[in-house]
C-alpha cells in the first residue's frame, strides 16, 4: 500500500522545505500548518510535541496530507496523502536531526523544558507530483491557480 | 460564525503568497495543494477549474483549511479553517484578477480553451496566527517543527 517517493522529488525534499501538513480536528474541521521535515531517501518524517493540536488530532485520526513546495519555486511541489505512525522521540534524536538539517546546530533548543517530542512517520498511500514540468521556472504561484 | 482576518495578516495575504489548501477526498483521504489567492481586505478567495480534484472534493464536502506562509519567511503564517462557497467565474473576472496580481498581466492565459473557472470564497470559521511574533525573523522553517 505504501507508494514510493519519486526520484524527481528527492532534491526538493532534501532542500530544507517547509511542508504544509493537513489533519482532521475532533470538531470535524480540517487543519493545515507549516512543518519542517526530514526525508531519508524513502520516508518523510515530521516532529511535533504532545501539546500541539496536531498531535491531538492525529491521536484521534491518523489521516494526513502533506504539500511540500520547492523552497524557491512554490509551483514545484509534491503532495503525499496517507496516514502517520507516531513514536515518542524520547532521546530527542529526531528533533535534533531536524535542528542539524534546518538550523545547522546540534540540538533543537527552542522547546520548553517539559516538551514531549513525537516523531510522525508519514505512510504514503498516494503521491502526486505537479503536472507542470520540474524545470527552472521563475517563482510564481499563479500556475497553481 | 465568520471570523475576521486579523490586521497582522493583511500584508502577508497581499504579498502574492502561495497558500496550501486542504480538502477532503471522496475516498476519505485528505488532500492539500498549493494555491494562489486574493484577499480583498475581508475575505480570501481562490480560483480553480471544474476538472480539478479540488473542485470534485469541494462539491462533495465544502470543508477546507488554508495555510498561508509569508512569502519570505515560512515561520510567519496564518491558518484559516472553515468551508468554501463556490461560484462560477463565467467572465473569468476573478482568475484574471489573480493573473494581474501575481503575474502582472491582464489575463490568465495558461488554461486550456475549455477550462471552466470556479471561484472559491473561503468562509473563515476559525483563524489562527502563529504564536511566534510577526517580526523580521530570518527565513527558517524549524520553529514550525
Amino acid at each position: 500500500m505504501t507508494q514510493p517517493i519519486p526520484e524527481a522529488a528527492h532534491a526538493l525534499l532534501d532542500d530544507k522545505p517547509t511542508g504544509h501538513l493537513a489533519t482532521l480536528r475532533p470538531d470535524g474541521r480540517l487543519s493545515v500548518n507549516p512543518v519542517a521535515l526530514l526525508f531519508d531517501g524513502t520516508t518523510v518524517r515530521v516532529s511535533t510535541t504532545k501539546d500541539r493540536k496536531k498531535y491531538r488530532n492525529l491521536c484521534a485520526d491518523p489521516r494526513v496530507a502533506l504539500s511540500v513546495p520547492h523552497r524557491n519555486n512554490p509551483n514545484l511541489y509534491i503532495e503525499i496523502r496517507g496516514h502517520v505512525e507516531m513514536a515518542d522521540d524520547v532521546d530527542r534524536v529526531f528533533i535534533d536531526a531536524i535542528a542539524q538539517h534546518y538550523m545547522g546546530q546540534p540540538t533543537y533548543d527552542l522547546d520548553p523544558p517539559d516538551a514531549e517530542r513525537v516523531t510522525l512517520t508519514i505512510v504514503a498511500e498516494q503521491v502526486s507530483m505537479p503536472r507542470i514540468p520540474l524545470s527552472k521556472n521563475p517563482p510564481n504561484a499563479a500556475d497553481g491557480a
